[in-house]
């Protein structure tokens, strides 16, 4: 293998493809990046088994090869090129110990694996499902992940559910505890409805690559396999692939226990009654309890905690309020999580009783909700 | 005890006096920070029993008293409180449980234990030894924090060696394998040479403390125990005190070692010879040998690494040399560390042999010294 290409470029396939390289394994390779010639294309790919990573880039290929290299060291060795006044390209070639790299007066030699022990996970006649914006893609993500299951004792809870209608794509995640779910409107005409359940390694090697890779993601589907493509609009060779296996089994009905209206709703600056839970969050002892007083009299939210070693604390939130008066408690964590889940300054908070699920919206757009189910009162 | 003061004020106090707080102790009452009305002033004093930390800040006083409250817990809520449009002052009384706080329409009350079972560090009586700007006494010390010795073996190299004579005061830092010197001249008249090694907690938090705090050091001296005082130009009430222990022992002869003259001289830009240091540490296995070839028939420096599992690497940096061609291997780390010292863009490296000592310093700058033992090439 003979090639020259952009260290930009190189640097960027290196980033898009390493993170998903193990860090510690039995199998060696694992840690190496496997690099590939083909047809006036340099791809690289990387696995776990789990994931496969596939990055392509144009490159001018003076002579044809595969070689698997360990990542980390290229990644060190190429984000640590000096950056001012430098070559603006890197020139690479192997021989029978590794990769020669040349880059300004800079030469290194890292030694290789045969890139013929490099296992790849097996692509599937995959059929195009949906394609969409990459940034809208990984803020809806974004807003669901952090309720998904950490706890292995189901699995299809670790994991963030996709269910994409005929004119909606929804994405879900819930611990049980609490669930977000975030709905993305479709222009395009959807066949048939499609769900699976998307690995958490997965979904944040996507969130990883989405966070510095513009353009266009394109979903395609294999049952028990899905591939994300990102593509750009531009004319640019480079594309970043994520294969990943999808969880078995049935995604709970979640869609059921959304509460169609609310008994008490109130409407809140989110910075506000963040705050104010964090702060009584401070005195709530083990199991996280803070109590809501709502107050439509005063039109004001009563926010308290007390603990028998720590103390106690109390404040009040000027809100506006529907509805009945009620005293509630939460785990204050949940709520917070939510919080952080919305982006508009005024929040929607629905009560539905004391034993009834909490509903955090954002005011002014329908596409979010999270709900976190109360503490009961003994 | 009731006060009032300013939340500023009282925030600035917890988070000069709650670093030393120990985390996890058999004794909680070290998880606490003493209060203490004294004439006007409110007195906040924290220990791990090396270390004693006092903080007084201008308070209201309406009622004199003494408590001690849990510091985590009260730097969360005190940090928590909201910042738009607060109330400025923070309220302050204890009752039979604990001390009951008041800001804006936040009220808490935090569970605190007895004054008196709380411990203090003796101060001895001190004598006056020098006044001089915190951020010279700050940087001075950051410049040879990083040679001191982590390992207890010879517990003198884990401080930091203070010694003032008549016109200089020597900073001085070694781990036998590296040292740092930092020299500042002084204006007034020093009667007597004094010297004494530095805990480095002691040093840290000095450092903490001088990071927020601006105005003057003054340093109290008494065999065994060092009393730092931080007072401010302005007519402020606030002032820090920091009392230590110091090290007992003889710290060694380090000036000894210092060469008069060198070898080969190299001066050459800062960032460049960091990076491809770095660089080439990558390459230089386990021992962390990177092996420089001084060229001054092409006014270059070539670094080359080279280790039989990861492969190879060399770079040539342009630079201007006096003196004779060398070959010679360092550990890059310690040069590295030495470099981060020294804040000039432009650094002298001499050599005196193969064996001899490396030594870098700031062009420009007499005040600093770094030095490193090279690796003997076998």
């Amino acid at each position: 293998m003979k090639i020259i290409c952009t260290r930009e470029n190189f640097k960027n396939a290196i980033f898009n493809s390493e993170r998903v390289v193990s860090k510690q394994t039995t199998l060696p390779i694992l840690n190496n990046i496997l690099f590939e010639t083909e047809r006036g294309i340099l791809k690289l790919s990387a696995t776990n088994l789990e994931i496969g990573v596939e990055v392509k880039i144009g490159a001018k290929i003076e002579k044809e090869g595969r070689i698997s290299i360990p990542a980390r060291l290229l990644s060190n060795f190429v984000n640590n090129l000096p950056t001012k006044g430098a070559e603006e390209n890197i020139f690479l070639e192997t021989n029978e110990q590794g990769i020669k790299i040349k880059s300004g007066t800079a030469r290194a030699l890292i030694k290789g694996l045969p890139a013929g022990e490099f296992p790849l996970i097996p692509k599937k006649t995959s059929a195009f499902l949906i394609k969409l914006p990459g940034q809208q893609l990984k803020n809806a993500i974004l807003q669901v992940i952090n309720c998904a299951a950490l706890n292995e004792t189901r699995q299809e809870l670790t994991g963030v559910s996709l269910l994409l209608t005929e004119k909606e794509l929804f994405f879900a995640a819930t611990d049980s505890f609490r669930l977000a779910e975030k709905t993305i409107g479709l222009k395009g005409k959807i066949k048939k409805e499609v769900s699976f359940i998307l690995p958490q390694d997965a979904v944040r090697e996507l969130i990883n690559i989405l966070s510095r890779e513009e353009g266009y993601v394109v979903i395609y589907f294999s049952p028990n396999q899905i591939l994300f493509e990102n593509i750009k609009e531009e004319t640019s060779h480079t594309q970043v692939q994520i294969l990943s296996r999808l969880i078995e089994g049935e995604y709970p009905k979640y869609q059921e226990i959304i509460p169609k209206k609310y008994k008490t709703q109130i409407i809140s600056k989110k910075d506000d009654l963040q705050n104010q839970l964090k702060q009584a969050g401070l005195f709530s002892g083990k199991i996280s309890e803070v109590k809501l007083a709502v107050q439509p009299e005063d039109n004001r939210l009563k926010i308290y905690s007390e603990s028998p070693e720590i103390g106690k604390n109390e404040a009040y939130l000027p809100v506006k309020i529907k509805g009945e008066a009620i005293e509630i408690s939460f785990n204050y964590k949940f709520l917070i999580l939510g919080l952080q889940n919305i982006r508009s300054s005024e929040v929607i908070f629905e009560l539905n009783g004391e034993e009834g699920p909490g509903v955090l919206k954002p005011v002014g757009d329908e596409s979010y909700i999270y709900i976190s189910m109360p503490i009961k009162l003994s």
